[in-house]
């Protein structure tokens, strides 16, 4: 084990090899004071890894092993780190690190920070001699305390990984924009995201309804804590929703004959209708006659902040909440299987990669 | 004169004859026990006026009076109606009419009531046989009460008329979106709405820019109270303001070679960009990753409920505020030449036609 100055973990050569996992090791930022080193237990598959090593987001810097769905355990602590202590559980999200002296930074609003943004993979640490950020599908992570998280002890870590990219995605923008008791709230999409979205959503108090193209996954959204269900597929599904929904979050992975219009006509007055996926060929937009009748909001959204990540890991231990993934243990071949699943949408809802001790220790 | 049964307007007989404005009378709704019977003494030209006669906005049951920035005199009233009484000076915008019992109506927003909607001219009244309500560029008008708002007294007639439609227009977005001290607002595109745009939000107590293609305009907005000024034909010009706009109102009134990313840019997190222009051309659309990067809310506004109007007249007649207008005495040949020079953009910043009296007596 090279730790610690460097990790093991399964790394892509090239956008045109997206299957092909090497494992090898590759360097760690340096330490700093506030750095936490964290040896992982469990990471989940986000579909950003796929648009990243598929190359559907633009080039990116191979040789690269991404994962930003990390749970672990704490084993090394930087000398001014004051949140979490070696021996805890702790996640890593999506980000991991931001300038925190910008306005934006200050007003909790860290996950849109402009100056400074640091991807847990793909990124090129400062103060680091060029080294590129790495992912969960690996040994160990080396990360800012700031963007640790501990694990309240009633979650189990395999269904809780995934909550720390796919679920601060969607549980950020519910609180955002309002989601509670007398909300009509609608998940349009029901994949990784969207599942934690119905979760959410009905545990933050409001009327849910998965909106999906056909009925096929009724029974496991009203499983999920939906209250309703609308199948596109089906004549006039918009119609009796008309000026209703005070919030859709928008959860599809691609626009492609996406019916925004109608979609658009079930919003209430100044509904929102905020969009988390970011599909490779960009987001439908409504006709500028149909969001003037309603005065709908559209917007996007980015992860959440740290208040945010700890607010959804106490609401999930409160309330029961797991991811419902399939676990796989990590190593070349079943990596290999699980992106060919993830792009042909067959996983319900997440795969959280397990057994990381037996395959690097 | 043929009033109480018929009034007597200008009015255009099709879109391939725009500027031909055609005095004749037309039949006025029967009068039922809500409505307020107003004599008109002035009203503002709108841009709306000129894409409805063009044809810009599609097809229109002609011959048709435009026209819905109308101040005038009440001279009768129904037996039900409390809001108003005769003698008083009183305004009509663009809506007329609603349904008063969904819940948008009841929760102040008739004005984008789904199930009822009578615009100023051009809607079918119900229980009326087939008459089409015809617009302020006219003798009289028939209106029910909840849409005919008393005029504050310190408020002159001639400025105060496009407070209507294109006043409340503004009004309306900016305090739904939380213009007031301490916020950054930009008036995109100085016009007939822009100008508005300016003097209320600089009312409210918001620091205002106003951002137009060159510097043509910038004393004039300094002068409408503006703090800043910012010119797009300039190299960078979105640089310095980046993710510092709480809100953006985009009064644009086309779409063409709109540098909508950069516009974005200039949002803060979540800050709110509302377009009121309807462009013929439709609304300019940002990529997927720049909405994606503030999380800003893009959205329409649609006039202002009753409630507002009666707060923006108020503030209006508190802060001293005026429509810049150019007076036109009404009558055929002025009409042309208003036309005329609406299309060319030519007019700072809104024509009011009057001697209302004159023509029609």
């Amino acid at each position: 084990m090279p730790y610690p100055d460097e990790a093991v973990g399964f790394q892509i050569l090239s956008s045109d090899k997206c299957t092909d996992f090497k494992k090898q090791s590759f360097k760690l930022k340096p330490f700093e004071d506030h750095d936490v080193d964290i040896k992982i237990m469990a990471c989940g598959i986000c579909s950003s890894d796929i648009h990243t090593i598929t190359g559907g987001w633009g080039k990116q810097p191979f040789p690269l092993c991404v994962g930003h769905e990390i749970i672990g355990k704490v084993i090394r602590v930087g000398s001014k780190v004051t949140n979490v202590k070696v021996g805890d559980r702790v996640g890593v999200g999506a980000q991991v690190d931001s300038c925190r002296e910008c306005r934006q930074c200050k007003n909790g609003n860290e996950n849109y920070c402009p100056n400074y943004w640091i991807d847990t993979y793909g990124s090129k640490w400062p103060r680091s001699d060029g080294v590129i950020s790495q992912g969960g599908y690996s040994s160990h992570i080396r990360t800012p305390e700031d963007f640790v998280f501990p694990i309240p002890e009633k979650l189990e870590t395999n269904t809780t990984a995934p909550m720390l990219c796919a679920g601060i995605t969607v549980y950020s923008p519910l609180v955002r924009n309002g989601c509670g008791p007398g909300k009509k709230v609608g998940i349009l999409g029901l994949g990784g995201l969207g599942h934690f979205g119905v979760m959410f959503a009905k545990a933050l108090g409001a009327e849910t309804w998965v909106i999906s193209r056909t009925r096929a996954k009724e029974a496991e959204a009203k499983k999920l804590g939906a209250d309703g269900f609308i199948a596109t597929a089906e004549q006039g599904w918009f119609k009796e929703h008309r000026f209703s929904f005070d919030i859709i979050i928008n959860c599809a992975n691609s626009s492609k004959g996406f019916p925004i219009d109608d979609y658009i006509s079930m919003m209430d007055v100044h509904g929102r209708f905020i969009s988390v996926g970011l599909p490779e060929d960009g987001q439908a937009q409504p006709k500028a006659g149909t969001a003037f009748k309603n005065g709908v909001l559209m917007g996007s959204s980015h992860l959440g902040n740290r208040q945010e990540v700890l607010d959804m890991l106490n609401l999930a231990a409160e309330k029961g909440i797991k991811g419902w993934v399939e676990e796989v243990p990590i190593n070349a071949e079943n990596l290999a299987k699980c992106v060919e699943r993830m792009r042909k949408g067959d996983v319900r809802y997440r795969f959280t990669l397990t057994e990381f001790e037996k395959e690097f220790n």
